[in-house]
């Protein structure tokens, strides 16, 4: 692993010598992770041309440091406890002689900011313009090998909650439940709060587990995801509670089944961005649900539970190969209830089969 | 309730009168929430002389919404989903011709101040200086009452814990169970990720709970708080595994609940930050600890489980009357483990009886 960290790093010097840089601070966790290993922790990045500086907090457990997988190239400079890793590592900077320093100016805080500015002076702050998230957005054999260790372990969850009785039970527990069984099955931990929504509560994208308990005849919507060294995944799945659904959760679960595998089967290398949006949205449109699917259909996952690309209406960049994906719609009837029907699917040519479907729990209407 | 949102935002008013801005945009979610009682969901508040906008992402479900007492001089400002709340407040700020517009440059990105300043012009942009996080450092009825009721919560779920079989059972099933049963007890949610640490990981204050098994003769540290209507309380004990605890380990405990005391006792109205601190740390030194005794004493505790006052050795204000904060010495000794005993208490003065203290589980060395 250390050597695609070093690979890494060498893509992002590229980056800084075309645009100017002659170094880089990066404090956004999830990119300092992806350069080099070390779990979110406080630590920050000082990238030169030909070091590169880990600013480490000193109070982070031995048996944590131990785990980091740093490798040997990366040089660690111990931050006193309670200091900002950042302006460590901003000091460094003016010791290295950096002149022009890019900074990630959607992660710094304004006042962070200034403090880095201040202690890497004379050197002069650009932004880095998110090129770490640009590198992050195609992945590698590890990445994905992990992302599918993730979708196994919330599929696994999942599966075993559906074997238990539901009736009677509040969507807290139900959502305890399910990140527990991930925890179980090797999650680091859940990569989201786990969402369960019963009833009234189905359908909803964000929707947080209350104290309303199962009862015969709801919709039951479970948003998931398991975290596994770092890579997290996303699924939802609607089911029905007793043993005969109504005619309008057939109707309404079949439609958004029917929009979520339009907007799967429009996935592909090439493909403009808003066009798996484009394919799911017109079936909801078409049903006369336009007003009630607000989100965008989906976006990328990996070290960060929403990164790019974006799948929305408007977002015109194209995808590219072996970059996962969350593909979600819903529809939620205020009062009544809804459907979510999520998968996370890697981007693969018509050549290699097409999207590959990381999370396989089945999407029928299940009766519970 | 809504008549201590309107008074805090008075006050805040009040704040930016004095400082030359004619109005605010509070975007820290600790923050909006004081001032209007909306739990964080990505909302911003602006605050002219004359009203209080909220700007509020519509995909929020709305039986969250409900939930919110918002009050009636409060306005709602529906955000389309995906779209920054505070870019939509700084447009507000534009249409009510705000002049001079105060943000919080410790919560706004680089990015989202730019974004910010763009809409908003042509207002100048200030720095309101945490002048939120310095209303909010003492504590009003309503608010003391909850915290009271938060440090309850956690009590009763570490109580039952002590209850059970801990040999054989992994620090990550028994930071699953307190939260578990925090939430049982009516916790909104835990107030941080709880921390259980067994033999070489006891005594640390930030350990991530691993798959290690508590195991006979180990020291457990437990580090847990729950969160209630938001506001959050912070509490750690440290228990040993099997009849007869070792000398060392009798001893070790006995010097951190000795430091610990002091730490209490010297809180008071007009003490100095750092004279609980120095208490306890003089006691630690003194016992040839001064190494592994690296974080400060503790911290205010409210919205936030780290806030204003910090009780560090360098902290030089003053404490008020009605500040929760923390007092929590540990000493780790690297391979071996160690000690924490954490409580919350409320800076009283001595004709009220003194401390409060909100988090009252036994502090002596049990055997478990």
């Amino acid at each position: 692993m250390s050597d695609a960290h070093a690979a890494r790093r060498e893509r992002l010097r590229e980056y800084c010598s075309a645009s100017g840089a002659d170094a880089a601070l990066i404090t956004r966790a999830a990119n300092v992770r992806y350069l080099t290993g070390c779990p979110p922790c406080g630590a920050a990045l000082l990238l030169t041309r030909e070091r590169a500086v880990l600013a480490l907090p000193e109070d982070v457990p031995p048996e944590e440091a131990v785990e980091r997988e740093v490798d040997e190239e990366v040089t660690g400079l111990p931050v006193p406890a309670e200091t900002d890793a950042a302006v460590a590592a901003a000091e460094a900077a003016a010791r290295l002689r950096v002149a022009d320093l890019a900074v990630e100016e959607h992660d710094l805080t304004v006042d962070r900011h200034r403090a880095v500015g201040r202690l890497a002076a004379p050197a002069r702050l650009l932004d880095l313009n998110r090129a770490v998230e640009r590198l992050r957005v195609v992945k590698d054999e590890h990445e994905l090998a992990d992302l599918r260790i993730a979708a196994e372990i919330a599929d696994q969850a999942l599966g075993e909650l559906l074997e238990s009785i539901l009736v009677g039970r509040t969507e807290r527990h139900l959502a305890m439940e399910l990140e527990r069984r991930m925890i179980d099955h090797g999650a680091d931990r859940a990569a989201f709060p786990v969402s369960v929504g019963t009833g009234s509560h189905s359908g909803l994208e964000r929707h947080q587990p209350t104290d309303r308990r199962v009862e015969e005849g709801d919709f039951l919507t479970v948003a998931l995801g398991a975290q596994y060294r770092g890579y997290g995944i996303s699924t939802a799945r609607t089911f029905v509670i007793g043993a005969a659904p109504a005619a309008w959760q057939v109707e309404l679960h079949r439609l958004v089944f029917r929009a979520q595998r339009a907007g799967r089967e429009a996935l592909g290398p090439g493909v403009e961005q808003h066009v798996p949006d484009d394919a799911a949205r017109s079936i909801l449109q078409a049903a006369g649900h336009a007003e009630h699917a607000v989100h965008p259909l989906g976006h990328g996952i990996g070290l960060e539970i929403r990164e790019a690309p974006r799948l929305g209406p408007a977002d015109m960049g194209k995808l590219d190969n072996r970059v996962p994906v969350t593909v979600g719609p819903g529809v939620h009837l205020p009062g009544r209830g809804g459907v979510r029907i999520e998968d996370t699917l890697v981007v693969r040519p018509p050549e290699e089969g097409g999207p590959e479907l990381l999370t396989i729990t089945t999407k029928e209407l299940l009766a519970l």
